[in-house]
């Protein structure tokens, strides 16, 4: 991993007015945030409406292992890739979140010679975005509290404030707290909690807003807890939406940076990808479409998760049409996806990556189910052997997808040059024929069951006591409309994230679900999720620092 | 106040780019925030070292009434009538805190033709530097509860760990919370609470390091609770300084703006002028002092608390030594230090302004004691009759001072030309002789005494049970040599916020004291002192609001 950063620092950026000026964006029409990152201001957003739109491609992946599928890396050399064929394309990913970077060592944008920069910043404060998030967010809290304490006009019940507080911080003594501890004067005690920043419903919101107005309504549409009657107090009624929109005013501007090879990047916002939907900003995608012929983003996790949520919510909610999905394989994934344990991954072992292709064939059908045409990305590894990588072409020409092994790791977009045109060739075929897994006047609960069964092939769904009277008070209340979004293992189709390859016939327990009426989606629990990660007992902080150049070391 | 929005939203703004051009500063010296905000890099920050430093002139007040002052107003006035009359100079102030914006409505940096701008951003996130205080703030307390989670290696006693978290809002509700509750994986409760960013020892810290190694140091220092057996706990132990210097690498650069009149203006930097020092970076001053002929800054609260605060802790702890003082005085403010309701200022009262004066003469006798030269700004307003005037300037001619009627707040720099050119007399006298109140050799309780002898006039000091005992623990482990921060009533002499005018003979007792062996000071608390405020029952968020032409509503 050192190398990431050591070739991340002899990056020859070009200052970031001339990425802009190669996409067609004047001086007035961005905020520059030092030399080498800007905002697109709103009114330049909002003058492209009218242009037509370039092509989505969609970045995905098998289910995530230890050993690393490289989704990021793939994105970023695919339009690196695409630029180098004479395409305009742009990639569009999702910011980093700062407080896990505390934690565990990580956080680069791609990897190798197909990385975005500049890496700290985006890895650090970066446009101040999050930060914006998490203020929302808490003033929302804040107004909360206070209402009660000045008497409580809405009735509010204190036992039933869903609405936590947020930080971007990995800390675990926050997760269960009580506040307003210490008398009268601060307030009502009640038992609440903290998640981290990208865990907000305000992160999901910015992330699914068209602009500023849409994005006004929906955080007035926010659901912070109910009345003693049990009616939903929404953010509106607090008042709270109109400063929350300030607030986030200048976070919704879409962020440019660039890529090593100098092509632009937008990378904006970062929501969840189990518990909300774990793409960027619709935003930043409906910018880049105007201002590109190809734009290349990437959804959380594998295709089950990942991509089911980019196509059934962000993209049912914002109108837009993919061309065409890419994915993500590694060998060293496939293998153990086929059995094969992280140490052993370095030995030869042909069987167990045809074993593992089950998991990648799942996922193949899944995306054709979507109405997308495809092509298999091979991340190449050094250690990845011929009959490997045969392997795996022969399994995926049966299957009547290609499968391209890819450089760009160690070179960059011309690494990943055959892929670009593979992509190029299924969009210009016109194959794509996108369409949702489920219409909206699905009832809530059919949605789940529909999602589950025909993407995680459960045999049977479960709800727990309440979940499905709840779901038709919602449905009762005018929220029946809304996607779902699957909170679950990324790991695995089931439950059981040990359950590696295409698991089937499993049972898949709903065990909460929680209305984001703002963001405008329900999600549907399955499993133990948590929403505010720990630090480990050696937190990657204690080695961060900056050395004698000023340079930051340790946060890779 | 409705027309200081509307006169900042008619300001006719250099782009940031042409305001550093005047100081001499390069594009490549500046990190741009959008089109009218900037920091200045920290290599041009340390390239000016070796260039010789302006004047620097403090602004300072009498005590605080509701009738309002006009220090910041003052402050950029006379900075720009300096520019009007031919000399180089920028005006230095804090940044303001975000979370009471949604409270009361206020926020301005200054008023009327006296301000600077641009005033919503400077408001609202700006260039981030808060957000990244209450970052590094609160990676240091994930720190310690993490390492007592993981096994407690230094032996933290966790009924004395004396770091809390901060959050830049108003919110009462996390003044007194338990966290660390629902089991083992969410480690040990406690009880702790939050305080509101500004409050943070690490605001303290940035707004006192000279560059990123001193801040680095001064983070390692902070003392964050006792072992069982008492030996502090540093951050230093804890490992968290280096990653907290990283956080904190941006915002240690000064924000360069404007004024109204297109002048520089480094606003940096926003400690509490209770509970800390309450000025803008020794960082943005010095780089002021390197980049004009005179700089212009104010200090919190009044002379008693703010200037003292300056004088004592600031510039002895940089090296600073200020030209002249201007204490501002408003008619108003006299009448009500003379006994006059906030209802009947309207109401001619020669009288009242000459009894108000002892609370003036009084701020004048204690700026002579440190040496410093001075006039005072009487701050004009519509109501003020000739012969109120006329009795200032008569009593402050008999203390030797001239009172100079100024109308920066309407007519903007043109309005303060006359305090201007007597200032610049001021300095041009060399009659400055400064020093401090006491050496850093005497005894902490001894300073203590000091400052509440010749600054308050108290006749007598009280120390509550364990507070020496404290203070000689304290210079026992090497903390001797520190200045003391008086944290007392902004509103009188005395502990009693009601006693106007002039006080004396009163007790100051002494409630707890404070190590900030980071920022470098010990806290003398006397009388109840709020670190998290409250909202009011309609707080301004309420209203505020983008209008339909994106401007922000309610704010100000």
């Amino acid at each position: 991993m050192t190398s990431d950063i050591l070739i991340a620092r002899a990056a020859r950026k070009l200052p970031i007015t001339e990425v802009a000026a190669r996409m067609g964006l004047g001086d007035q029409e961005i905020l520059r945030y030092g030399h080498d990152k800007a905002k697109i201001a709103h009114h330049a957003v909002a003058a492209l409406a009218h242009r037509p739109r370039g092509h989505l491609v969609l970045v995905t992946a098998i289910n995530p292992t230890p050993a690393g599928e490289g989704k990021t890396t793939t994105t970023v050399g695919l339009g690196d890739a695409l630029n180098r064929i004479g395409k305009r394309a742009t990639v569009c990913i999702r910011e980093a979140s700062l407080g896990p970077n505390f934690g565990m060592k990580g956080g680069a944008a791609g990897g190798g010679h197909a990385q975005i920069v500049p890496m700290e910043e985006m890895n650090l404060h970066f446009t101040g975005d999050f930060h914006a998030v998490t203020a929302a967010h808490n003033l929302l809290a804040a107004m909360i509290d206070n209402h009660i304490y000045w008497g409580n006009d809405l009735d509010i019940d204190t036992r039933r404030i869903t609405w936590r507080r947020v930080m971007d911080m990995n800390d675990r003594a926050l997760r269960d707290v009580v506040v307003g501890l210490g008398g009268v004067s601060n307030g009502f005690s009640r038992q609440t909690g903290f998640d981290i920043t990208v865990a907000s419903e305000v992160m999901a919101i910015l992330c699914l807003a068209r602009d500023l107005d849409d994005l006004h309504k929906r955080l007035g549409r926010i659901v912070v807890g109910y009345t003693t009657d049990r009616r939903p107090v929404t953010a509106r009624d607090l008042k709270a939406d109109g400063a929350m929109t300030v607030l986030l005013r200048d976070a919704l501007q879409p962020n440019l940076v660039q890529t090593l090879e100098n092509n632009p990047a937008l990378v904006h916002g970062g929501p969840f990808a189990n518990i909300a939907h774990g793409c960027n900003s619709v935003i930043a995608t409906e910018t880049a479409l105007r201002l590109s012929d190809y734009v290349v983003t990437e959804a959380g996790f594998g295709a089950d998760l990942g991509a089911e949520k980019f196509l059934d919510i962000k993209c049912r909610l914002a109108g837009l049409s993919p061309a065409a999905a890419v994915l993500v394989a590694t060998i060293r994934a496939l293998k153990m996806n086929g059995g094969v344990a992280k140490e052993e991954l370095g030995t030869k072992d042909v069987a167990a990556v045809t074993r593992g292709c089950a998991n990648l064939g799942r996922h193949i059908e899944n995306l054709r189910g979507f109405g997308l045409p495809l092509v298999v990305a091979l991340n190449h590894f050094a250690g990845d052997t011929p009959a490997e990588i045969q392997a795996l072409q022969a399994y995926c020409a049966r299957h009547g997808v290609t499968a391209i092994p890819c450089h760009h790791w160690s070179k960059g977009g011309a690494g990943a040059e055959d892929l670009a045109s593979r992509v190029v060739e299924l969009v210009e075929s016109k194959e794509a024929d996108f369409h949702n897994l489920y219409p909206d006047s699905m009832p809530l609960w059919q949605k789940i069951e529909t999602i589950c069964t025909r993407i995680y092939r459960a045999a049977h769904v479960e709800a727990a006591p309440g979940v499905r009277a709840q779901l038709e008070l919602w449905e009762e209340e005018g929220h029946g409309r809304l996607p779902v979004c699957i909170a679950k293992t990324q790991y695995s189709f089931s439950t059981d994230p040990d359950l590696r390859g295409a698991p089937e016939g499993h049972v898949i327990p709903v065990r909460e679900v929680r209305l984001n009426a703002g963001a405008g989606f329900v999600v549907a629990i399955c499993g133990q999720i948590m929403t505010m990660p720990g630090l480990p007992r050696h937190p990657s902080a204690e080695t961060i620092a900056l050395n004698d150049l000023g340079q930051i070391e340790g946060l890779f």
